[in-house]
């Protein structure tokens, strides 16, 4: 058979860090000891409170579709949650429960972008983000940021950047892959450009409850008009269930259904009975517990790297990155962190799969493993620093 | 915010028979004992020993990612089970497990479609189904069908309808809604044709293990260079699960495996965990089980149908619908739902929902529900038919 790919193949990039990971397992397999920290996925279990739920459901046997936005009560339950967090008042019926920030993202564009339309964002970000604009036709407007701005967009950088093609700007904070927030103000301030534009504001919220100083704003704050994305993953522990949420402004409720009825019918029936336990007091306690965990191997981490030579412009806030400048210790990012697996067995992921800004010169270190385990990786990269240094890599 | 929908939700429809289910959920609060004959979801509840299976491994707590393609040993039983149903050898490597059959749909257009190619189908056919070739900018060409080639496209139909602008064909058997099957030799045919046009051959095959007499073929009997769409919803009773899989040929592993790390990340864990149990002898035993209770109701409901003055020129052999023509009694099949759902409570969905065919004559009853449910429906709509002939809907 002729093999005829859809052009938007080529545009949709692999992660480098698969054929990392790819390596990493072949070292396991010959009885290495690779110490992951490429990982976007927390070591903790998903909350028990969590787990009863789904085995409660489970044990019915009637594990029947929803109806496509989700259950009712878990879409309520989120809009009591936007209350009690931001003191936002959302109507469970711009809430859709999905298969994951990825049918968030899916849902989100698929409404809203049209062919050869532009989304604006900053650069480095996280790969997947551009490659949903690619499946819809649509093209990314790479924006480098750097310490200025902490790696976040602005105002002043949407509307430098903003063209006749341009249809929305997309903000994830915390970011993925450097950690940052944008700040209450700034964040207010790039919704109100968007606005004025006529464009659409999309934010990426799927690490949200993981900042360690102060909590991240919500765009739904500053507007009713936005796009949220956000997910059970992280913070609640929860990836493996594939399961988030997307809230849409009034005028795309419709839409947003009928595109969900057709393109995933609906979320995992268990994953949404799971989910409905994801709010209780005694799961909020343990994940607050966790994110006091987090803090802690933030600090580690950041002291350690900037103790060996890397560069961190800003002590990030938030998700579970350090996104870590190596000019200092190498030209080449991806050949460093492949050299370190190969020779000390720490797995970390190349800036080459967040865009395409310096990316030679960062790598980002994932703190979703214990400090004992990161201690061992310090020690473990220090030793192939030194090596690599006198360039005997 | 200014309000701008994406072009292609203008033409993703939505489900007529939604805005029935809504009105159904509306009799129901006020008490009405509704016999819901519109649903595509089988009534029994999900097999014991994927419930267990699932238990145990969310007892675990590790619900964590899988690699993006599925479970491996998830991958090698389905192999497994071509080779035992079908004597095809297919390589687990060109398996993806997907989150329902509208994840594997997903991926088999985002490899191949590009925006502006058509895809065949027959009409009548499932919606969704070119709701997703809308999805990426594609075009569906329906061709219009009837008892004669089974309600089923056929290597001539194709020849006939093939222009520059086509880029392949889908073919549903047994099929949503008219519940034939394509024969065998013709389905042979079919696919023969579509690659000597240098076409890709999407089929449809959901509802195999789902057939009454001589069982569904499946598209990789005939060829390795077919994309096959299957999923545990309907034979293995898993609908709420949201798993399904895809089979690709070879030439396109390497791009459904990036797409769907990008749109997907993976399918729910522990649905891939439950859905390793539905290839135990025990389950198949249950399955097949229900298939004869599927194949009771369906004569039962096709005899009772025809009594009542539908006519359905093709007695289905699989899925568990019947489609029927009801031009000598009502020239709106639609209204005519609407009418009977009002008056007697017996949900069915209008033909409407299934393409340009001559939707206005024709009614899909979905034999979802047991044969007492069935009996108590078709004495209501006697009674309705009998008012309604009289005038006096």
């Amino acid at each position: 058979m002729h093999v005829s790919l859809a052009s938007r193949m080529q545009t949709i990039s692999p992660f480098y860090v698969m054929d990392l990971l790819h390596r990493a397992k072949q070292l396991e397999a010959q009885g290495r000891d690779v110490i992951h920290m490429e990982i976007g996925e927390p070591d903790f279990p998903t909350p028990q409170p969590v787990i009863d739920a789904a085995v409660k459901h489970l044990e019915t046997g009637e594990v029947k579709y929803t109806s496509a936005a989700g259950l009712l009560p878990l879409r309520e339950k989120i809009a009591a949650f936007y209350q009690q967090r931001y003191g936002v008042t959302v109507s469970p019926q711009r809430i859709f429960v999905t298969p994951g920030a990825s049918g968030a993202f899916l849902l989100a564009l698929g409404v809203s972008l049209n062919a050869d339309e532009e989304i604006l964002m900053a650069d480095p970000c996280y790969p997947c983000n551009s490659n949903f604009v690619a499946l819809f036709g649509g093209k990314t407007t790479r924006i480098a940021v750097d310490a200025v701005t902490r790696y976040q967009l602005t105002a002043d950088l949407i509307k430098q950047h903003w063209t006749t093609a341009t249809k929305g700007v997309l903000v994830a904070s915390p970011s993925n892959p450097t950690g940052t927030l944008i700040a209450d103000d700034p964040l207010k301030e790039a919704i109100a450009s968007v606005h004025r534009l006529g464009g659409c504001f999309y934010s990426d919220e799927i690490y949200h409850g993981l900042a360690y100083g102060h909590p991240a704003a919500s765009a739904l704050q500053y507007s009713d008009g936005v796009f949220v994305i956000n997910s059970f993953s992280k913070y609640f522990g929860m990836t493996g269930w594939r399961i988030g949420w997307l809230i849409v402004p009034d005028g795309y409720t419709d839409a947003a259904e009928r595109l969900a009825q057709n393109i995933f019918i609906a979320t995992s029936t268990h994953s949404q009975y799971a989910a409905l336990a994801a709010f209780d007091d005694s799961t909020l306690a343990e994940l607050e517990r966790r994110r006091g965990e987090f803090a802690k191997r933030r600090d580690f981490l950041y002291e350690n790297l900037v103790r060996l030579g890397f560069t961190i412009p800003i002590k990030p806030e938030g998700a579970f990155y350090l996104y870590a400048n190596c000019a200092n210790l190498t030209d080449d990012s991806h050949q460093f962190a492949l050299d370190l697996l190969a020779a000390q067995a720490v797995a970390i992921t190349p800036g080459k799969d967040f865009g395409n800004n310096q990316p030679q010169q960062w790598l980002r270190f994932a703190y979703t493993t214990s400090i004992g385990r990161m201690a061992e990786a310090m020690a473990r990269l220090e030793r192939f620093i030194t090596v690599y240094k006198r360039g005997e890599p």
